[in-house]
This record gives C-alpha cells, structure tokens and sequence, in this order.
C-alpha cells in the first residue's frame, strides 16, 4: 500500500478531508461529515471502488467520533489500515498571528501558540485546534504539520500592514492586517509564474480569490505586498453574507441608533451582510440567473460586487508597477464569466484587456487547468487558475516532514 | 457702501465668519470667536484698517454672544452698520443627506429636514443648526442660504454609494455613503476645469483634499463618481486624528476584549488615530520635521499616509477612465511638497509623471493660483490647486439669492 498524506480541515461543526497519494499526490479519497453533533449529522465520502459520492447518515456527536467515522470508511474501502499508518496529516489553521509565517510541524510549544491566537480568530482557531487535538490523540506518532491561511502575506512592509490606529492596539494586542486565503494564493500564483515562465521571484501579479468568502493579493517579486482582507475576513471585497469594506462609524452609529449589542452587530456584518444583504441571495449562480430576468437588487448585488473587485484592482496596480497578470480563482473566479468580465470592464486603458470570445467559451472548457482570457494585445495578461487549497496544504505538510527528517 | 455676504461656518465651541464685497467677491473681513463658553474664550478678527490680526479676549458664553461680539467688531470697523444690511448669510451645513442635493434657501422647514439629520451628523448639524438659528434671530429679513458638504456627492451611482449591508439600513435609515469636503471640491474641480479649458461636462479628475480631515473624489464628466469619505467623515485616507479604513470586525474586537464603551471607541477612532495614533503628532508639518531627522514612527505615519492616498488614486483610475488631471488641495495637500512626491511615485507607467524640480520650488512661489506639477510628457496632468470653501460657500449663496429673486 502506498504512503498516504490527510489533509484534515476542522471547523466548529464540520471536518473536511481528503486523503493524498504520495506518487504524484493524486487523491485517492475525500468527503466531509457535516452538522457534528445535531440529529441531522452525516458523512459524505467519495473514494471507494466506483469513486460516487456516497451520504451516510449517522450519529456523530463530537468531532473525535467524527474522525473515527472517516477512518472508518478508509479503512473499509482498503485505502488505509488505520492513521497511525498515514506519511502525515496536514491541518489548515486560519489565523497564524505574527507567530507563524510559514507551515510547521506540530509540537505543544505550536499547540500553545496557536491556542494563544483564538483571540485574533475566535470563530475558526478553536475548531482547527480540535482538530489538531483529535488527530494528536489518535496518531500521535504521525507527524502533523499546521498550514496557515495568514502564512502567505507575512511580507507585507509595515505600511501595508498597520491601521493608522494608537501603536499599542498593535503592539500589545497584534491588531494588524493579516490576510487570509493565504494557502490558495501560495497555490494560484506559483502556478501562475510556472505558465508564463517566469522565476517567481521575479513574477509581479494580483490575485482574486472569489468564493463564499473574497479576497484580492498584490504580489510584486514573488511576494505580498498587500491584501483586502485584514485582522478578520470581515475586511475588503463583498462576500456572500459579509460586509467587506464599510465606513466603521456605521457600527458606532447602528449600536447607538438601533441598541444593537455587540454580537447582534458581529451577526449582522458578517452572516446578514454581503451579497445576501443586498439582495436576499448570497450565491452568485443564483443571483446571476435572477439578474437576468431582469430582477434589479440582483443586479445591484452583482454591480456592487464587481464594482469593489474592480477598484482593488486599481489600487493594487498603484503598488505593483506593471504586473505579470491578473489572476481569477475561487468558485466564482473559475466559474463565472460574467463577473470577470464586469470586474474586467472599462480596464483597457490601464493595459487590462479581456477577450470575451475566450472568456466566455471557459464556462465550457475542461476544468481544472490555467486558461488565458486576455486578448494578445493586452499588456497585462488575466488568468483563470482553478485553485486546490487541499494540495497545496499535502504539498507543504510533505516539504515540511521532509525537512524536518533531513535535519533528525 | 457695498453690499456683503457673511459666510458663516458654526462648530460646537467656534464660529468662524467671513465678510465679502458683492464686487469681485474680495473678502473685506474674516475671524473666528474660539473656545465659546469657556473661560479662555476669545476672538480672533483681520479687516480692521490695517488689516492685521487682532486677538480678544472677550466673555462669551453661547454662540448669540458670539455672533454679537462678531457683529460688533464689523460694525465698529465701519464694514456694515449691522447685519441686517447684508445681501445674504450663506451658512456652511456638513450633512445634507439624501434631502438636500444643492444650497437651498433657508426657511422653517428647510431648518426642520436638517435637524431630521442629526442622526447622520450628530457632532456636526447640530452646531450648524445653532449658527443659523442665530443668524435668523438676529437678521430675520436677510436671505439665509445652507451649502452642504454633501452635496457635490449626490450623482455618485448605486453601485458606489450603497455599502453591502440589509437593505432595510439604507431605506429606513439612510445608512449609505454621502462623502463630504463638497464645497471644495466643488470650487478646485471647476477652477481646475477652467485652467485646462475644458467644459465642465466633458471634464474628468481626481481630486485630494488633503487637510486635517483628508478625502479623495473621482469626476467624471463633471460628476462625483465616488469618494472615499462614507455615511461619516472617519472613512477612507488617514487622517490627522481619524484612522479612515479599518477592518470592520476591530471594533467589535475591541468592545470585547478592551471593555470599550461605544463612546471610547468612538473617541479612539476619531480623535485618537490617524497620523497621531502612529506618530503621537496630528501635524503633517511637524511629522515631515521630525521624519527629516530620522524619526522612525514619523516616517511611517507619512508613509501609511502616502500610501493610502496612491492605492485611493489607482482605484479611481480603474472607474474614471483616463481622467484629465490629478488634483491635490487642502492645507498638506497645497503645502507639502514631500506628500504630494511620495503619492505620486511609481505612478509613471499608469501616466503620472511628477516633476520634483517644480514640485520643490512651488513650496516658494506665491500661492493662490493653479500649478501645474506634472513633467511635460505625463500622460495626465497633475494640478495643486488652493481651495476656498467660504468664497464657494458665497458663490453658491449669491446664486440661490439670484434664482431666488429672479423667480420671485
């Protein structure tokens, strides 16, 4: 039997995984159990003979008779005996704080640390530190390494980085910019460098990572100098249910005018909010399909959308010199033409040039591999790179244990 | 003896006042009465015969005082005999919201749907109100006219002035962005217009004012197409007190895990932030000064300020199309040499080209008039243009009372 690499990504009421192939990191399994510890908790799975995707509905009460669940099914399907076997488990970890700027294998010492940053993180940290904590139990002789979304922007020069806020709010408490999506830019944009042929070192790009959660990077040399998202994923472009950007005397006004408590308005801007605040959907297959009929809050949604994608462009091109490219990727990234060419529109004029021919016809391509949109005569060139934030997470927990075993 | 229009501008402890001649808008006098209510309080007045500076200190107790010590003064100077002489009082409003898109004269209800605003401008209307109510009181017969900062803003589309927050915030609120520093705005845009001999319509731009508050407008074919102030004046650049964009979510981390009250944290944000909360000084001149002495946190407030600013210029390139200039005005922004080079830097490739040899020697020619900055062969001009909001305030106030009397 192969040596094998899990990826385990743990959040408060869900555990996502997939299961990697050391030849080639092909995935050989994957699948999530959902809604942990409620009557409706169930494991979807796919990896076993006919590769189908397959519901389990069974009890699972806490996240460890999760993990064994998913053990369970590998070992069922042949694909594991059980995880002490594994070559490595990788966790994603959102919020690595300024304490991590790079994956690491894990100890008590990073253990510590990471539980150090809930503060920073208070929704996602906990989940990922049980997860951490469960496959610890389990495996504990199977080295783990902890991949952070915040890793990637660790670059960031101090002027990028910090709020024009009283210094001790940073330097007591680490209010900052950190950036998140940091593990699909590592992804995207190496991939990007490796079409265009380009050291990435010496590759200059801005990436749009569009999904349920958004995000833009400015690269310039093969590193982040700046991003939208900040101390939290609440920051920047317009999300499904999240507010992005907003003038911050709004919560002062709503908690004063409305008695709004402080968890009502946490609710509000990052649940209410977004696309689904503007027009009632927070899912851009759906709001695509009621714009065109004509539905104007739908098309105010995804005006607004690509409206703020738009001018983060510009103002990332304001710091990167000419880039290399423009980069799309997430769920909507790949899939949406027509947000790429509403975000893309009116852009010529600063050497951004789309093809809508090429673009379009990507709806109808193969997925999963780089797609260039750009006409030949645009300076800068736009790119569609399917993300994989799972192999990019295997490929780093891989690099780390390796390094680590040179040193040992 | 000429007729005059007062402009007045009322804070909550000031009243700031200018006299000018109905001919050629020449101000005859100007001053300030500080600190109202106060045992420091005083009044500051320039337009007696010598026309120096004169400072009194003088008992005042409320803002009629104040409006009488005023009064007196240009009496006593042989300016006016008393104020009901005057042509027109044009009062200088921050927050007309959604109900005033242009200077209206001023009668009971006009008063009425400003005070409905307060909510928007709880610090500022307020004050504004009391000047007014004043200036009626005592020269009831004498047309009043309110010019708002908000004004200039009103044709800013949807898709940039609506925040991605529910819906029913802007409907029964007003929850939206207004942006403000419209008088001035209005006054640089049209004098920038005229100095490249453009038609107003067809003219494209922009604009930073860059003062104590600082903010930034894109024009379009004469009309704001955003700008980077919001419901509130804490949005957007760096300030001398104000942080501008922040990560929504600080708020809601410092109200938990600082203990802050809505009023500290409004506090913090306003008064406690901006260049004073990354350098411990609010003045950009003082910053240059210690930053030329190698100050390290001095460098860094004028770097994030700089910053800041060319990311809000490379977003409004990305909706302007190729405007036809850059502006800079306001106190930095027609004094600092050193602000407007930094800005601009890097921004060649997107066709701005500074040239640092007139850039430098403005800081010692005559000020007042437009200046051109630009190398010959930047794509886009860039112009420095002083502002003047109480002669537009006067503009505007001439106007209405001649629309006024003309369809009277």
């Amino acid at each position: 039997m192969s040596k094998k690499v899990l990826v385990l990504n743990s959040g408060s009421s869900s555990l996502k995984f997939k299961l990697f192939s050391l030849d080639h990191l092909h995935v050989v399994a994957k699948g999530v159990v959902e809604e942990i510890g409620s009557p409706s908790a169930n494991i979807k799975f796919q990896g076993c003979h006919d590769h189908a995707l397959q519901r389990h509905d069974i009890e699972i009460e806490d996240h460890l008779q999760a993990l064994k669940a998913m053990s369970d099914l590998l070992t069922k399907c042949g694909l594991i005996t059980n995880l002490s076997q594994l070559h490595g488990i990788g966790h994603r970890v959102v919020h690595g704080g300024e304490s991590f700027t790079s994956p690491v294998s894990i100890d008590q010492e990073v253990l510590k640390k990471i539980e150090e940053l809930i503060p920073l993180a208070p929704l996602h940290n906990p989940a990922n530190i049980l997860g951490i904590k469960i496959a610890l139990d389990h495996a504990p002789d199977v080295p783990q390494v902890a991949v952070f979304d915040t890793a990637f922007h660790h670059t960031m020069p101090a002027h990028a980085h910090l709020y024009a806020l009283p210094r001790h709010l940073y330097e007591e408490l680490g209010i900052r910019r950190y950036g998140f999506h940091g593990t699909s830019y590592s992804y995207v944009t190496r991939k990007a460098a490796k079409y265009i042929r380009k050291p990435y070192s010496e590759f200059s790009c801005i990436c749009l990572h569009l999904g349920n959660g958004a995000s833009i990077v400015a690269v310039k040399n093969g590193k982040c100098l700046d991003t939208s998202m900040g101390l939290t994923p609440l920051e920047g472009l317009v999300m499904g249910t999240r507010c992005g950007d907003i003038d911050p005397a709004i919560i002062l006004f709503m908690a004063r005018n409305l008695g709004m408590s402080i968890d009502d308005i946490d609710h509000l801007l990052n649940r209410q909010s977004g696309l689904r605040g503007i027009c009632g959907d927070r899912d851009m297959r759906t709001i695509e399909k009621r714009a065109a009929r004509g539905d104007t809050d739908a098309q105010l949604a995804l005006d607004i959308f690509c409206y703020r994608a738009r001018k983060y462009i510009g103002a990332y091109l304001s710091i990167t010199g000419q880039p290399d490219c423009i980069i799309f990727t997430g769920g909507i990234g790949e899939n949406s033409s027509l947000v790429r060419q509403n975000i893309c529109q009116d852009l010529k004029w600063l050497g951004l040039e789309l093809d809508p021919l090429i673009n379009d016809s990507l709806d109808k391509m193969e997925k999963g591999r780089p797609a260039e949109i750009s006409t030949k005569s645009s300076k800068i060139k736009i790119l569609v790179i399917p993300t994989d934030e799972e192999l990019e997470i295997a490929r780093q927990t891989i690099k780390v244990i390796g390094n680590e075993k040179g040193q040992g």
